[in-house]
């Protein structure tokens, strides 16, 4: 067995310290909860934001999701954590201000803001909606990112700050609509969880209202928005776990079929039915354990930040013509889009509501 | 270093003897060049074919291609091989005969046969034209195969003799018009080098005049046709090889660059420009390498039958919406469309006409 008295939730090493310097007459100042280095509490800082410029949107902050990478991020596990860092990606608000050249959303409208801020605009990936894929000089995240473009307003040298604040100012580009009737406090992971599900399968032909058969990898929160999603699309829904006891739930979520993926009679049962498979596990696992599951000319995609090596023989992909694809999040169109589909029919994350100082 | 004194070119383990048994009345005897085992000389055999039944097509073989395939199977590299084997995956010949209900050609007309003389017709990858991911009981392959559904004539119980032989006869369904103008002697190897690389072209969208970046790896006889395809096709052609020396061949047969894949900075000049990759490397390799030439929402597809393993790290995949695919041969629709195509641009491989006494 493997000694884990020593292990550390937080990562010593490779974080930067950034001090929050004073705040300019182009800010404002705004209460925030975060961690001040790795390993400390989370309590409340105070941080500066800038005033809404021609083409942005401040939003009076009402909930934000809470996501397994802001857990992450904010104890460093990744590295390259900036302190402060304020966390939080799954932004829900309500619109306070609109710059002078804002059409988007008016004054009084609930809307969201996911992990993008900032993009180039330009490149053939932001013009075809991928902004996630930014080809310029990458992506601004909405915290513990450099502002790269001129779309942030506020101190330029400053990281950007989450969504566990009192209220965000981004460019109006990054502002979505949260759909009439839907619950600003249930709906905040569809901005994270929601996309990153439903991208793949817009990208992948599976929004398109033709038929196919999708798998999910992986019975957390993106599974089952997984499944909810690909059931509202009108696909026949393979549920994948190596625990047998998610069965139920994820048949109440919408499954088709249950596969326990460490049982060979019942990966055989589903062998070669699955035209997209969406494998949002993130911890040690080996891609082609799934691949029988694939029909012809189908792809697994690779949704969990997972840096083990996949040993992959090209053979039997070579006589089904499969992929192995990943994904990352989804861009604003594409969120849009889910958010939508979610308001259709009524797909809620399941979430319970806590407040900032009931988190430590 | 490993010592190869013992090597052996065939492999003498899991072949099958499966003696040509009397000829049938529904059947007529043909020359054929072949072998009898493994190791023993390539000669001339006598074999029976099916007389053409009502939707067959008798045709007089003028061509046939010889492609690195045909010497594996012939030698029982791969196992398998049924004995005595008649490779030959590339014909070229005349109709001489057909059924009384064959619409498709007519008697003097040049024609091809691929790899493909059987499939069920029914399931939805033969509906689509994707005959060879046939999913009830797999393709039937022009030699070394047994007779599946009930496509191909003659005895059931003998396996398919492929093209050196002085006729075949197939379902008409698997014959492909030579596009007028072709000639025959030059033209086989788009039957088999040319879908290859066609097929996955047009499966990743590269066939429908849009202007893509396509790398081809590995400068042989599948490059070489890789490069000339996609040129065709209005793409821009990076032919990326380990071997500087291709440099000058690749760029006379169309390519706009060269990446010297062991060179980092020749590599790191063509970063991130590759929408789809072909990889016709069929020596052990490692995908990995070549992940950093690819365009956001870039594929690479590996074509070479290789059973090494590779390593793959799925987090670089992500933020590229990158996919490592596989893809075999093409079907007979998409490979008119590679015939037609090579016709207009007048494609074609390069080739040395022998006669069979010549090779050994």
């Amino acid at each position: 067995m493997e000694d884990k008295t020593e292990f550390k939730f937080y990562n010593e090493d490779n974080w930067a310290d950034k001090p929050i310097p004073a705040t300019l007459d182009s800010e404002y100042e705004t209460k925030a909860w975060g961690f001040k280095k790795p390993g400390e509490k989370f309590a409340p800082i105070t941080i500066a934001r800038g005033k809404p410029g021609d083409y942005d949107v401040k939003v009076d902050m009402r909930y934000c999701g809470i996501c397994f990478t802001d857990v992450c991020v904010a104890s460093n596990q990744l590295g390259g954590t900036m302190y402060p860092v304020v966390p939080g990606h799954e932004l829900m608000g309500v619109v306070e201000e609109v710059g002078s050249k804002v059409t988007k959303v008016k004054v009084g409208d609930n809307v969201g803001i996911g992990c993008l801020c900032d993009a180039c605009m330009k490149c053939n990936s932001c013009k075809r909606g991928d902004e996630q894929y930014c080809e310029v000089g990458g992506w601004g995240h909405i915290y513990n990112s450099n502002k790269i473009y001129d779309t942030m307003p506020g101190n330029k040298d400053v990281q950007t700050f989450g969504g566990y604040s009192g209220s965000h100012c981004v460019n109006e580009h990054f502002i979505m609509k949260v759909p009439e009737g839907m619950p600003m406090e249930k709906a905040a992971p569809i901005l994270c969880a929601g996309v990153t599900m439903y991208d793949p399968l817009r990208h992948w032909g599976a929004t398109k209202g033709n038929k196919m058969c999708i798998g999910i990898i992986g019975i957390g929160g993106l599974g089952t928005m997984g499944i909810k999603i690909a059931k509202a699309l009108g696909h026949r829904v393979v549920a994948i776990s190596t625990s047998a006891s998610k069965e139920a739930m994820a048949k109440e979520k919408g499954a088709d079929a249950f596969v326990v993926s460490t049982d060979e009679a019942s990966m055989a049962k589903e062998a070669k039915t699955c035209d997209i498979i969406l494998n949002s596990v993130s911890f040690p696992h080996q891609v082609q354990h799934y691949m029988s599951l694939l029909n012809n000319s189908g792809t697994i995609v690779q949704i969990g930040i997972f840096t083990d090596e996949h040993k992959l023989n090209q053979a039997p992909m070579i006589f089904g013509r499969h992929s192995v694809a990943a994904s990352l999040i989804g861009g604003i169109e594409s969120t849009e889009e889910c958010l939508a589909l979610c308001a259709k029919h009524n797909i809620l994350p399941d979430t319970v509501t806590v407040t900032a100082n009931q988190l430590d």
